[in-house]
Parts: C-alpha cells; sequence; structure tokens
C-alpha cells in the first residue's frame, strides 16, 4: 500500500517527527523513503530584491546537511532511502517529485501557525493537502 | 505509535478509502479502529429553518446504517472495532471525540472539492487538519 513513502524534511523539529513516522512506516510496509527538501530562491522574488548568489548557496548547503543527517537516521534504522534536494517553490516542488517517482503517501509536518498566519500565509503542508492526489499525513 | 486509529466515516466512497486504510495500518500496528460519523443537525440552521423531526431520525438512521457497515467490515478483517454517531458539526465533534479516547491518528477521506467550493466552504477534512493536535492522514 505505501511502497514509496515521501517525506518532506526541513531538518525542524515537526520534520524530524514526520521522519520518525515515516521510517516506522517503512519498516511495517518494507516501504522506500524518499527524503527531500527544497531550496526555495523564489522567496527573494517576494521580497523584490536579486538573491546574492551567496545566499543560495548557503541554502543549497544547508539542505544537503538536513537531507543527509535524515538519509542517514533512516538507514541506520534499516530502511532504504533516498535523499534529494529540490529547487522552487517547496509544495510545487514536492508535488511534481512525488508525482515523477510514483510515491504512494506524502508524510508532512505541521508548524503549527498561528490562526492569523494560516489565513495571511497559507503553508507548505496545507498547500500540499489540498493539492497532492495521493494520500498526506500531516505529522504533528 | 498508531495503537489507537479513529476513521471519520459518512458512507461515501472517499470514506471507504478512508476506511481500507485504517484497516490495513491497524493489522500492521495492532491498532484498535474507531469509526464515527457525525449527525449534524446545526446545517438546518445555517439555512433558518426548524428541523423536521423526521429529517434528524433519518439522518440517524443513515449514520447508524454506515457505523454498522464499516464496523462489520472492519472487524471481518480481525481488527478490533468501535463504532459511534455522534452529534454536531463534523470538524468539532471528530476532534472532541479524539481527544476523549486518546486517538493517536486519525484518518479522514478528501472530497475533493473544486478550487472555488474549498474556498467558499472549507471542509471538515481542512478544518480536522488545521486544528488537531494529533497527526491526521487525507486519503484520496
Amino acid at each position: 500500500m505505501f511502497e514509496k513513502i515521501l517525506v518532506a524534511y526541513d531538518g525542524s523539529e515537526h520534520s524530524k517527527k514526520a521522519l520518525d513516522v515515516a521510517i516506522d512506516l517503512a519498516k511495517r510496509y518494507s516501504s522506500e523513503v524518499y527524503v527531500v527538501e527544497a531550496v526555495d530562491e523564489t522567496i527573494f522574488e517576494t521580497v523584490g530584491v536579486l538573491p546574492p548568489l551567496s545566499a543560495i548557496e548557503e541554502m543549497e548547503k544547508k539542505a544537503k546537511k538536513d537531507i543527509d543527517e535524515a538519509v542517514k537516521k533512516a538507514t541506520q534504522n534499516g530502511v532504504k532511502t533516498v535523499g534529494e534536494v529540490l529547487s522552487g517553490d517547496p509544495a510545487t516542488a514536492i508535488l511534481e517529485y512525488a508525482n515523477k517517482n510514483d510515491i504512494k503517501l506524502i508524510i508532512v509536518g505541521s508548524r503549527g501557525l498561528s490562526r492569523f498566519k494560516r489565513i495571511l500565509l497559507g503553508s507548505v503542508s496545507s498547500r500540499v493537502v489540498q493539492e497532492s492526489k495521493i494520500p498526506v499525513m500531516v505529522v504533528k
């Protein structure tokens, strides 16, 4: 049922919880786990400045480090794991990657935004939940 | 991890899928499954009419039948199952029931509303995802 599980990861506490759930499910379903983190250069566009190259490089370096750690953790738990740094708007990048790789379940952490922030900003997890064509688990 | 799984059920195709996922997870996690359906008399308030008693009775009868079928299916699959008809606004009723019964995972079906309807109406599943304090899986 869940042969391939994707985890949206960013090194935060909520995404670490999501990874733990993914590892646990993967053991019981003999799933492959795909850990992805999106580097979103478009955030610079929203504030109307050209991104300094060093800033993007820093983001990519940080994402690479997060993913390496996550892959290491899952692998140590005996789970076959693939890690990937994606580029672009996170929700879009995650959904495209899931589609391309025939993922059966997406797991995302919830940031626990306040009601105000949620209305104002939306969130990666709610967009993924709304737009995904496969099951999505939001870990709290 | 998922000792108690709640499924929001209403007899629809999407909720049948949610039940199937719950049964599969319950087998692997030795979970107890709680199948609930909320009878929402408040929908009559929104259109400004007093609900005819017979209409509420019909809704309750239908919910009872749905739940009985779901419990039967899960039980036949060897899963320990509790069924319950709740009363009131579905998202609120589900979240309160989950809290009271120490549920560890909520599974809801996605109705696949159009973008317009989603913005206008919201949906039970998105409210449950946003307001739940425990993991929620939205089955598509």
